[in-house]
């Protein structure tokens, strides 16, 4: 399989900072030549004699050591009363001992020179709180002691290129550990054994797996940034509950999509994660899991929802079978399969150009004289007699400038499949697009012999189609991440939430930026006879100030289109009204002069107590609550990344001007709300900024609301 | 497998005008008793041979008469000359001849007395114009001599309650034809062969295996109207490609319905379906594809996209585990996994209700001390070692009443897998919920001792939720379809497309209804002085009216907001400038009052004239077109099916009354909907209404705009 072991060239650009590998702290654990055995058992069925067993099985290419005070022998190696007793400096210790024991076992392997730590034992953080502390101080000894410790709680880690296993995984009692480019990093110790044991008994192999447990050291983040300069892995698997350094996060992935290594992640718990109860949209619109969602998409990883989707998309990278563009050239042995095809690749974006002139006529020389040579192309069952056919039709296809992957679909032929892919592979070698194959109800046999044959190969047609689309995206997403630069992480504080603003407030804090305008206004006293600005133009809107009404419109707290002077003192009387019905401590009325606009936004800036800051753009008006139609991504945000986020909205054809709407300017805009991006950045004190409606027309944007919360302590 | 053959009880209602299953036309074919192989072959790889190996390996239970004039024996059997030398009348004839014979071939068979007839042969209307014509000879032949063919260009039958095999499908090679309760209705030869393998090599079993191909005598419809009265099928699998008699069809789904056996179905060419390109939005919202969405929908049938999502939903049926309800209780080998179907679930309209108390206390019993008793419940690795705590665990969860179904997650335990099965099997007896296995990476040989234990076992999670969640709302809209009378073909005729009218000549023959209200109106001329109209009052809306112009609003043809006498004169000079611009054919200027409303609908009804009459209704205004809300149904409709349809619109809750926006009542507003539905089918002379909007408010609507097209020739 000279396919799957290929390393991908990565880009040059910002790796030049980059340590090389062996310096990497969990080079220690991966890239151990020693390793020691804490309590290890002669019994190569029980957890602390798998490990062992492991790696004698499999010819681990460094030196082990057992250490066992009670024997002096261990499943045929010698075994040592301490790790002291070893009398070298070791690489790595693996410990399995009870809760309890780990951190002077800990202390004793850092006092005789052990470089690195996997712990399995469990009773730490996710027990109880004594275990929490117990955790915090082997993480303080692995800081003071500048040692890496992976774990406690964890299931280890393997190295497919020197058989390094420490991990007592039952994924690992039978199947070898088949050598490939794809690699694993879980906090899920089960989870990790699942794709381990898919994995390995696919025809994918596996690179580098790793399971981080709880964290009390190396994250996930840190596991990430080992992989990227490994040369071994090629893709990136990902099983994450939660990212404890959303920054180290932020920098491994944008250091995989500049080194062009596909991050396929799952991350659960999107159930789990509620919607924050939150005085603004934004709150409702940006919640924790969105923002999981939104740092992936930024920084070009994918999102998948299960193992398999992760090992199908990633399968489409290890056989370099990732398209260039949407364009599929579809062959099939039945007319209706091809039918399906394009139904699917449809839905999915993707689509089936009609084939060029040069492409139908190579394809009537090819096939029997009955075949339509159209896209799809039905092959009918005369390939299954005429086996040199295939390889004619699929160079003719490969050929098309307009094609940029074929899908062929193949069905039973279990009888003739060995020559069938042996066809299919000699072709594929002279081929300019990838093959992806869809063998329904393909044996076992003939999905290992065309996996062999560097062909990716599924069972149905939804799922080849999912796979391929995924691949694409995954490598468009990265290609876009990889041109901004890392981020920083100081620019990025949390935040806790403190006192909530009255509009008048809040637009008094927002002229402190001059991109997005604000209606002229004024605020008048609510007791006594009003004063009626004179400056003014009408008409105008009138609105109650408190800090403590949130839903002015909702209250009967705002007065729109008033036209005269008249009109106006009796609005300001009303309003007033409201606010003694209310209970209001009320600081005044504000007066504004109506601003005519084209469209509405809602745009939330919001520090997550987690994330960091974040941008909410959305579909303003009654669909924010109804089908919101929203994007969110972190800070910091250039224009670019801005203009995409509105242009990634459901409606942003309305923005462009749609059935006789006027466009507006959304490269300007974008340009303003970048700008008001890094203002909002500066300003510590502001927690949350929410203006709804953002007013629009041409290349202008008023704040027609605003809510401000500040920040806690402010 | 006593679950798979175990037949699923049918409602009584509506079956009692059904004719027992022998007297059905299919049954000739599916139940034959003598089969006649015509040209039949010595050769039992080659086509003409394939099926009397086919039957005489798998002992089919009727007899067998090879007819070859040039040989006296056949594949052990004795062969006959001719059809008519057999001299006995014989039920069905399989034929596979040239398709210039096959004319000839069955007039031969028709005269010596043969009932039915399967026909492989190809070269009729799927070639060209001559094979059309001779496929209307064969169809002509079939309705005189009251005969029943199937195909021609078919794949043909397979019955494994009798082991009729008239059929050279290479998908019965090697498998043995297994009993089960899936049937499947395929108009291609090649997916439904694909679907054979699949399901014979899995532990469904099979049912009837029909492929229609042309269809010059069966159809499709007929033949799942075959399948209702089958006591063989619990579950019908369908791949059309068209349907050619659509109210045959409705009623065959009606009957499936009514008898409570699934249907599957994939139907292709989505993509192919481009929207119709017409003066109205409803061709827009309501294309073929929708159509058929809107048909398969409506009578219960479940659309999915490949043959895996038709199986997995299959075989949730076959294994009696269609859920009660969406409340799921999960059981996790793995905490991460536990979460992932948590996640899962949710996305799908499922959910995971907290256990009551007495289940958790029950899951304390069962299990060890450090598992906390939630939903979805993490079992930890322990049951491995205490095989008997799955079973605890397992009826605590059954027997709690929030509890509609069980999914248990397992992973890896290659190595205990039969005695865990045999543990979950023994258990599954005495539950009172179905229980869905999800065992990823388990082995083949694990995924046979499950089904054969009745337990459906799925290889990922998203797999099987969406086996669980397709199951149940095949269920509920068979149920909801069964209340309905069958569809009475007379009252659904197609049409095609005459004049439009202008809206007030449209609004004319809206008057010969009183549901839907039009607003006081007038028609004044465009030239000359206009008479203002005295008896109606203002604001008012004034519409140019021309047949040839569509787009008024577009066109300036449209002004609103008249407030007084002198502005309604100056509107009207001002639409007649518009008239004279553009050269239109001006009828005159259409004065209405204005009505007050709170919320605009779009509403279509179009005899479509293939699936006759349809009614679409849509969220209206500019989302029409941006990002449409909208939904179709074929007539009849009652006002049940109308309210139904509102409330699935994504925007339903603005009609609920949303975030204040006044509620309407939906119940009244849908009674009025379809009584306009029936006023509209027995308007032959209109092919289409649109009216758009329609204004609602309280129980009342009014058309404030109408576009007729009258249908042809009127």
């Amino acid at each position: 399989m000279p396919l799957l072991s290929k390393p991908r060239e990565s880009h040059p650009s910002d790796m030049s900072a980059v340590p090389p590998v062996h310096d990497h702290r969990l080079s220690h654990v991966l890239s151990a030549r020693s390793v020691a055995v804490i309590g290890a058992s002669s019994d190569p069925a029980k957890i602390s004699g798998r490990p062992l067993a492991y790696m004698l099985a499999r010819g681990f290419k460094g030196e082990l050591f057992p250490v066992n005070p009670s024997r002096d022998e261990i499943q045929g190696l010698r075994a040592y009363p301490s790790i002291g007793a070893i009398g070298k400096p070791i690489d790595l210790a693996i410990v399995g001992t009870a809760a309890a024991q780990v951190e002077s076992v800990v202390a004793e392997g850092i006092a005789a020179g052990v470089k690195a730590f996997v712990i399995f034992s469990s009773g730490f953080a996710e027990l109880d709180e004594a275990g929490k502390q117990l955790q915090q101080r082997l993480a303080d000894l692995a800081r003071r002691s500048s040692v890496t410790i992976l774990g406690p709680n964890c299931l280890g880690v393997a190295n497919s290129a020197t058989g390094l296993i420490a991990s007592f995984t039952t994924a690992l009692e039978e199947a070898p550990l088949r050598a490939g480019g794809f690699s694993l990093v879980s906090q899920s110790g089960a989870l990790g054994a699942y794709w381990l044991d898919i994995v390995l008994r696919s025809g994918l192999g596996c690179g580098q797996w790793i399971t981080t447990g709880n964290e009390c050291d190396v994250d996930a983040a840190e596991a990430i940034d080992f992989l990227v300069d490994d040369p071994d892995t090629r893709v990136i698997g990902l099983y994450l509950e939660q990212v404890r350094d959303v920054p180290a996060f932020r920098r491994a992935l944008q250091r995989a999509a500049v080194a062009g290594k596909p991050v396929i992640a799952i991350k659960s718990g999107r159930s789990q994660a509620g919607a924050a109860a939150a005085a603004s949209h934004t709150g409702a619109l940006a919640g924790n899991d969105s923002l999981y969602d939104a740092m992936m998409r930024q920084h070009g990883a994918l999102r998948v929802d299960s193992l398999s989707e992760m090992i199908d998309v990633a399968s489409i990278f290890l056989f370099d079978s990732v398209p260039h563009g949407t364009r599929l050239g579809v062959m099939s042995v039945s007319g209706g399969a091809g039918v399906l095809i394009a139904d699917g690749a449809e839905s999915l974006g993707m689509r089936l150009p009609a084939f060029k002139d040069a492409t139908c006529q190579a394809l009537r020389g090819a096939l029997p004289a009955f075949v339509h040579p159209a896209n799809p192309v039905d092959l009918t069952g005369n390939v299954v007699q005429d086996r040199s056919s295939i390889a004619k039709a699929l160079a003719a296809v490969s050929a098309d400038p307009d094609i940029d992957c074929i899908v062929l679909f193949v069905g039973l032929m279990h009888s003739i499949a060995d020559a069938f892919v042996q066809a299919l592979s000699d072709a594929r070698k002279d081929l300019r697009t990838p093959v992806v194959v869809i063998w329904i109800g393909a044996l076992d046999s003939t999905v290992t012999t065309l996996e062999a044959a560097g062909l990716p190969v599924f069972s149905d047609i939804p799922q080849a189609l999912h796979a391929i689309a995924g691949a694409r995206r995954a490598q468009d997403w990265q290609r876009e991440a990889s041109r901004l630069p890392l981020p920083d992480t100081g620019i990025l504080p949390g935040g806790e939430a403190g006192v909530v603003l009255s509009e008048w407030d809040g637009k008094q804090i927002l002229r402190g930026q001059t991109d997005v305008l604000l209606p002229r206004g004024s605020l008048v006293s609510a007791q006594g006879t009003p004063a009626v600005p004179i400056d003014m133009v009408f008409p105008m809107a009138a609105k109650l100030q408190s800090a403590k009404l949130m839903h002015k419109s909702d209250a009967g707290g705002v007065l729109l289109h008033i036209a005269s002077a008249e009109q106006l003192i009796a609005a300001i009387e009303q309003l007033s009204q409201v606010g003694r019905t209310r209970g209001l401590d009320v600081q005044g009325v504000l007066v504004e002069e109506m601003v005519a606009f084209d469209h509405e936004l809602l745009l939330g800036l919001r520090r997550d107590p987690h994330f960091g800051a974040v941008l909410t753009l959305a579909r303003g008006g009654v669909q924010v609550e109804l089908d919101p139609d929203a994007v969110s991504r972190l800070l910091p945000l250039d224009a670019i990344q801005v203009e995409m986020m509105l242009r990634s909205l459901r409606s942003a054809r309305l923005l462009e001007g749609f059935r006789g709407h006027p466009a507006v300017d959304i490269s300007a805009i974008a340009a303003r709300i970048g700008r008001l991006c890094a203002w909002f950045t500066a300003q510590d004190g502001i927690q949350e900024l929410e203006i709804n409606p953002l007013a629009l027309r041409g290349q202008q944007a008023w704040a027609l609301d605003a809510l401000v919360t500040l920040s806690a302590g402010e």
